[in-house]
């Protein structure tokens, strides 16, 4: 018999308990032991729950277990979560957790802490909730270099940006309902609609990808709040859909990009059609080619599955067999990482006209005229000479109000 | 160093040795050692290969060395692989292959013997080619229960199927590109379009998901030969494309059906956009839902880079960590697995009219009323009823040409 501890009763941590008693006869199986959830930590009162004795406010008593083998963080955010989890680990205790911010921040200092203490530390569900996209990219592409991601890795603006798309619905329409859905934060829905939890996933794949630290703070983020219907329209004029894209690239010249803005995304491309809540990673190995994971991004249950595979994981010796899971630390670079590449844009801009703005433009076509502004798609430019373009722009007395960026085929 | 052995140098064991060498580096980092292969043995003549002294002709050169503890075993069919990989889990080396029908007619056994000697038995490249689906499926996704599979699993079919509808091409003249290009064989394509290889990867997944054996012989199985350019028209005035998909379910009354046929697939459904050589494989998990594995189904250097990351796995404690990839040997039920359930079908009949044929077909609707005669869509009829109504036809004089079932949405 196995015990665990799970830390922070929420959404994903009381998932966690219901898989493992739905599913307590395979989880046996496949941990090669029944698995038995032995202590919850959380500050709030269970006196009233079925469970109640299994509720305890400090984690002393789970670390002087030594029965305890593995411990779930299923809190969230960093200010309780990370100093528990080193806490966890420098006790010899492996952590399985679905907590993003807290990987992407200090993924590469907890890693080193689980390899010096002979312990796990394993975070699938961190992306893509209950979809498989961390363990098959480092142990099944194993033999592969990867010099790309690309993914839909934020469920609640893709749900937005559909409802958008079908239902000819506007920016704040789509957030209420997401909001009134659960998606999206009722007080401040930000980590999602400005991109934050987009950022802390890509930063977890591209750290895993080129085997040292990228911060959050170093990559590049936009959200979709801009995005209006008639840029949606004029997307599909083009034979594109608008998503926001979470990507990860390796530069020819050395180094990395990475950023999250919205994108066009070419209807031929597969993650087109990727709708609704659910995520999609695409990444490229040099043997392999591209492989593509798709599933729900988010949720109670499938989150909740994931954090359970890798707790039977974790159990069957975790720390020797996850050696490919891991990137080193690096110093946080000045500034932001910069795409350097050319590529095709949208550039919708207000308070001047379609003339003005396709005169300026370049190499320019107009393909929206209308009440928010006229938009035209600019060919073979950099970051930087679109900023410059935006600049002249405001000279002349109008305001870029929306740059997306096309994503290459 | 550790050193393995690689049997059979065709397609995918030259493409194992290329990878070793190619990606030595980051391969070491992840096995945590540098991985060599010490001997390949073929029958062939390779003296005049750069690599002329890695070759032997007999197995025992590769058994009497203690260095070798990892054996790749790329010959394919069941003749010399079946064993030759025995031979090598009785002598507790760990054994990784690509090869599809051996795993499909003796997994069992050789799990078994595996678990016996300590040793692992891998085999992710033998369904997806270079795309990770065993692992995650077995691994990932441990705490679900998998109730459904459905994939497009053979890229040989879909490579034609997609040449069909874009070019208008009957089957013979897409076969012959598909032979040129050496997607399928010269002299019997059948493993391909006759849906057998796709009947091998199904009785892999299906095993995999119900815990014991599924044998490829008890699994229906029907090819694309009789798919025209007519059907995949009348498929997309039914808002539909014309898939070779296999499958496995679980019934709800208790057992497990499985299936390989040419289907409806709604253009609305995720596998509908998976073209040219493409694989796709659906699972629904009791917890997670339905995730899709999408990437390139073959080629030399995807499916022997599949092949390594199962080199550097099995390096890792292989046999301790892969308790969940098992099934237990079953008896070979009689007959066929046969599906139970209603479906929509399409229907086409040579020989007789469409009044007629619609006639016969209650609940039905002619789609088709064209030279290689007329085809109707009947609603809610069972594999029995189908049957029935063939039956008719044929004693009125007229030929079933092709029955298609449409998956459900």
């Amino acid at each position: 018999m196995a015990k665990i501890a799970i830390l922070g009763f929420g959404t994903v941590g009381s998932g966690v308990l219901e898989v493992c008693r739905r599913n307590a006869a395979s989880i046996a199986r496949r941990a090669g032991e029944p698995v038995e959830v032995k202590y919850i930590l959380d500050i709030r009162d269970f006196s009233a729950s079925p469970d109640a004795a299994l509720f305890v406010k400090d984690l002393d008593v789970i670390l002087a277990d030594p029965e305890i083998r593995v411990v779930v963080e299923t809190i969230g955010g960093t200010r309780f979560a990370y100093p528990y989890v080193r806490r966890c680990l420098e006790s010899g205790r492996s952590v399985c957790t679905s907590n993003k911010e807290m990987v992407a921040t200090y993924g590469a200092e907890l890693l080193a802490l689980a390899r010096a203490h002979g312990a796990a530390f394993l975070f699938e569900a961190s992306v893509g909730g209950g979809t498989p996209i961390i363990t098959p990219m480092h142990q099944c592409l194993a033999a592969n270099h990867i010099s790309r991601i690309e993914g839909i890795v934020n469920g609640t603006t893709n749900f937005m940006l559909t409802k958008m798309k079908r239902e000819n619905m506007e920016f704040p329409e789509a957030l209420r309902i997401a909001q009134q859905l659960g998606y999206a934060e009722t007080k401040d829905p930000g980590d999602d609609v400005d991109g934050r939890d987009a950022c802390r996933k890509i930063a977890i794949l591209g750290s895993l990808a080129c085997g040292h630290a990228l911060y959050p703070d170093n990559i590049p983020t936009r959200g979709i709040r801009r995005i209006t219907v008639a840029d949606i329209r004029a997307a599909e004029g083009l034979e594109c859909v608008v998503k926001l894209i979470a990507w990860y690239r390796e530069l020819p010249e050395g180094g990395v990009a990475a950023g999250v803005e919205p994108m066009l995304v070419p209807d031929t491309n597969q993650l087109a059609g990727v709708d609704d809540v659910f995520n999609a990673v695409l990444m490229r190995g040099d043997m392999l080619g591209d492989v593509i994971f798709y599933g729900k991004g988010a949720g109670k249950l499938p989150t909740a599955s994931a954090v359970v595979a890798d707790v039977i994981d974790a159990l069957k010796d975790g720390a020797r067999i996850h050696d490919s899971l891991f990137w080193q630390p690096a110093d946080k670079p000045e500034g932001l990482l910069q795409d350097p590449d050319r590529h095709t844009w949208y550039l919708r801009a207000a308070g001047i006209s379609a003339a003005v703005l396709t005169g300026l433009a370049g190499d320019s076509r107009l393909v929206l005229d209308g009440e928010q502004g006229p938009a035209c798609l600019v060919r073979g430019a950099t970051t930087a000479e679109m900023q410059a373009l935006c600049e002249k722009i405001r000279l002349l007395g109008g305001e870029p109000a929306l740059v997306l960026k096309r994503l290459a085929d």
